[in-house]
């Protein structure tokens, strides 16, 4: 009799947990802790209020030293010209769509102001449409955002981004920006052969910062320059997952952890290797994208799609230095899912 | 008879020249150039192709000095924080509407991506209804743009604004800035009393500059802080012409052009003072807006708009510092016909 | 001991139930029928599949009938000239906003497809936003919907409404339609004093139907002129719950159910009287609009709202017919969330 | 001297005329009738005011005959299902977009209103996007539209369409319908060699309608089943001039005079052969779509494009009657430039 007791109350207790835990799952604690033990990440590190990952890196030392790599005096644009209709995008999205006011026949034709005429436009994008930076909540895994935050309480319809928006970046948008120029040093046959070769290795990063003659310091902005861009520019159709890129993959996570990199960004959709490789699907458990829970939500580090590097590239190759000023502060709306920026390099 | 003769062939000549002019504007010559004579221009000043106008006077001397303004390592964000159906704007505006993508809620419910979850929103709105630089071609008078371009041929319906766009700025977006810091320096009372006394005089500007201990030197972007966001920050109704704003009248052209001032910029709805007075209105022969025929068409000087200045103010009172470096890259997309902005000051 | 056991075994039970139903109530079983018994209801009515609601009541038999009362060949629209920036519209929304496309003076000044020349606008409007049919989804109470089906499985961010859609109302679009013109018959007195008196009550409806000599047959389309249009018209200023209307209340379910309504419209925002009275919310328990939910989620009753019946009531004022055939197939698209219509009165 | 007096004065008069001319060119009088005269039209056939060309064939009397078409007490919808990025749309256009507003589980997962719960969505949308009516002055050639009014006057930017815009047909949109079922009777192998036979003649349609036996009488609404929306469903990629379509063209004007067609429609992009003869192309001087000219603007018939005509097909083939009524009326808003319509035939 005594196993009988002991056995239903166990069963009391195994009951009562499952009841409460599931109860309290589909209210309260929506984000309990249950990522892989072997995940790099940088959860907490700031501590529980943070919002901006490894931005953090970037201090006021590290901004005062950036404007000492201001010596020619020179701004290079590194937005993508976004055209309606014919820019690259991502296959579902709509991109920009221009509708244009006022122009100069409608005040030639009627002078409704007399003298004073005027032109402007509305435009209408998803804020991950053009060049622009993930917010660290772009991307989630089960139902917690980066710094262990639930998705349903800080991502909601009325609201927008509550936490962790792109706008947190403002203040930290001045930082020493280093390119690598892939494209250019490993060339065009390992950029095309994106089927047989599409991942870039830490390794690769190195070799190709020593062939520049830059290192990575702490804080820095990484942009890689795969020459997607190029590609694509002119080719009015959307792409899509199955066209498939150069970019980085599992193994780098070690890496930017211990550069403190502060930002990655590439002038491609998504900065990682599409397809990315079985394994590393299998290591963050999902679909596609690895890299984007692995970079973006497990270690809070930024990342900024669809640059322009070209003129950079040319300005680089021609005076020999791979590293400048960056300055990335993110348009500015509410509670923004997105930060769609105008980035630019000042040398 | 002679007389006859005489008569008669002058009218001839005066009716040739009446057709053929009058079927010349119609087609040809969009843009004749019939300002009054006494209208302060720095039209042709850079050339026939110039689209920058007094962004020009950015030399890469004046970024290499604007570098070693970065003394304290702090980025400070000057855009409007743009809240749908809250944040000022323009009567006739729609302002910036977000349509939010999927949340939270909807990935916890269902999860079509299994662990795989993602945040993105779609925006709209018109690339002068947030914080924006004006390109040189947002207004005109009669048919003619900044350096004499007709507005019928470089503003379209189908192509959008073919030259002077706000893209142009890019390559010349890092300068010196200066805050003139208007409702700490003259008070509440002048600010709020915008019936009586809304403009801003050169002298008045020299004045607080002093004060300031701050000189406007060449390449200069000179950013005003009127109060008025302060003053419209959770009032969600459209601004109007009716409402009133302290700003800028005729009178300061000439400071501008003596000074070099690069761009200038506050942080209200026209930078210019609202209602215009009688004299500067007629002046340029519009009902309104004289200031932006003036300084934006005429000077060729761009204009920011719907800045936010309160936490640049709280700084510089701090460290009693009015001079940054400015970092203003506009939002890119092709022919854009607006700037949006997120303007920084760093120092 | 035996105690123990069954004590034991009856907590196991309860837990195991408890579990069970939380892990169920978060995952599939999201709808359990826990509305008040005394909530009148047409659930279940037209069996389980049932979208469509009330217009069930709309037979072919009726259709016949209904063509029967177009005598004289006229036709008479009942939507709103919905009017950018004009219009009424509920505090929140946009509105619509119209983008202009290319114009009589674009091709004028430039030709290029030669003589051929075209104009189109674009347009950006809720499926709320002007005179529309309300689906039956479009509110809810809990998490269930008309008929039984849980919110959160017909109504996705990614694919719209699955179920019930306005789409599904197009089959049943034509049928008889009555007016009761409220703002004729009981004057204007009434209908600007909606503070005293806002409430429409199925008397009321009996003694200005019996004026107006027509009776409420089953399957016909009530449609209630409140004179509200004409007050708004012109005002062009956000409606908000504050500024109140007449309509319907609390009491005339039992009304609807005996006479078969197949639909019911008003010439305002809300159809129901606002602000509800304290009993009216307390009996739906909700804070506001209780008739959206006894109405068209309980009933299954559409509602058409922002309907302009002024031409309507001043023919059925001159030849002293008050039904007509009504044709109100709304604007389709796919999983629609609401039913934008033009709908017509065919005499 | 004589001579010279004469010539002078004739030269003077002769400039004058030009002068002045040309000056009223540029502003009054935009729209001198320069058609060639061998053009089929009916301009001023209903009075300089007229705004609906051939609706106005559609009298109090047909109306009425039309309702005695109702016999079976069916509705069958006419509109395409608008699917957002899946949808065919005309290259170049961005079809419609849906933004989907609150759903199920944002109310499941938090409750700000307590037991209410809402959905609704916005949509943006070019008036020509999915299943519309053309407005008489939609397409115009030179500078004149439908009855001789400058296109200049009548659609401008900040007004729109402010005559003949589609809001017109909306008290004649109740007429007798016939189906020509192209695409059963001449079959499958016609409508998919466009290249080899892309024209539908009056003979053609004539041979149809008999063999259907339904005759075309005054004021009849002709719509054609071409099978090109079955082609097209589900191939979501943009239409092109390139992919040509079957359709009607030069020499049925005639026909639709006769007739006394009130609106002409189909299941296709234009309702015209693409790619059109080179004879049509001439005979109308336009690039392509000469029955745009012909037919919309100078027989002023208006047309119906991106029809659904499936179900129809089908419920004509059963019951082998292929005349109903058919009722049109176009979603109204201020001036619009196109009618989205969700028609309906009602057998």
């Amino acid at each position: 009799m005594k196993i009988w007791r002991f056995v239903s109350i166990f069963f009391m207790i195994v009951c009562f947990i499952i009841g409460i835990s599931a109860i309290t799952q589909a209210t309260d604690k929506l984000c309990p802790d249950n990522r892989p033990a072997n995940w790099p990440s940088n959860w907490g590190k700031w501590g529980p209020d943070d919002e901006i990952g490894t931005l953090n890196y970037i201090t006021p030392e590290i901004m005062k030293n950036t404007a000492r790599l201001i010596k020619k005096g020179k701004v290079i644009g590194l937005a993508m010209n976004v055209t309606p209709g014919i820019s690259p995008k991502f296959v579902g999205r709509q991109g920009l769509i221009r509708y244009m006011g006022p122009d100069g026949a409608d005040f030639l034709v009627t002078r409704p102001l007399g003298n004073y005429s005027f032109t402007s436009s509305s435009i209408t994008i998803e804020d991950h449409g053009s060049t622009h930076l993930d917010p660290l909540v772009h991307i989630w895994w089960g139902n917690c955002t980066y710094n262990n935050r639930p998705a349903p309480e800080i991502i909601k319809h009325f609201t927008g981004v509550t936490k962790c928006s792109s706008n947190a970046y403002i203040p930290k948008s001045f930082t020493r920006g280093v390119l690598i120029d892939v494209a250019k040093f490993l060339g065009k046959d390992y950029v095309d052969n994106i089927d047989s070769s599409p991942i870039l290795t830490p390794e690769m990063i190195d070799k190709i910062a020593a062939a520049q003659g830059v290192t990575i310091t702490p804080g820095t902005a990484v942009l890689i320059r795969t020459g997607w861009v190029k590609k694509w520019t002119g080719a009015p159709k959307p792409w899509g997952m199955a066209d498939g890129e150069v970019g980085i993959s599992c193994g780098i996570e070690k890496w930017l952890q211990e550069k403190e990199v502060s930002l990655i960004g590439a002038d491609n959709v998504a900065l990682e290797a599409i397809p990315a490789t079985k394994e590393c699907k299998e290591f963050y458990k999902v679909p596609f994208n690895p890299m984007h829970v692995g970079v973006l939500s497990m270690l809070g580090t930024p990342i900024l799609e669809f640059l322009d590097l070209e003129e950079l590239s040319a300005d680089c190759a021609k005076d020999g230095v791979y590293e400048f000023a960056f300055s990335f502060a993110p348009f500015r709306y509410h509670n923004a899912s997105g930060g769609l920026v105008s980035p630019t390099a000042i040398k």
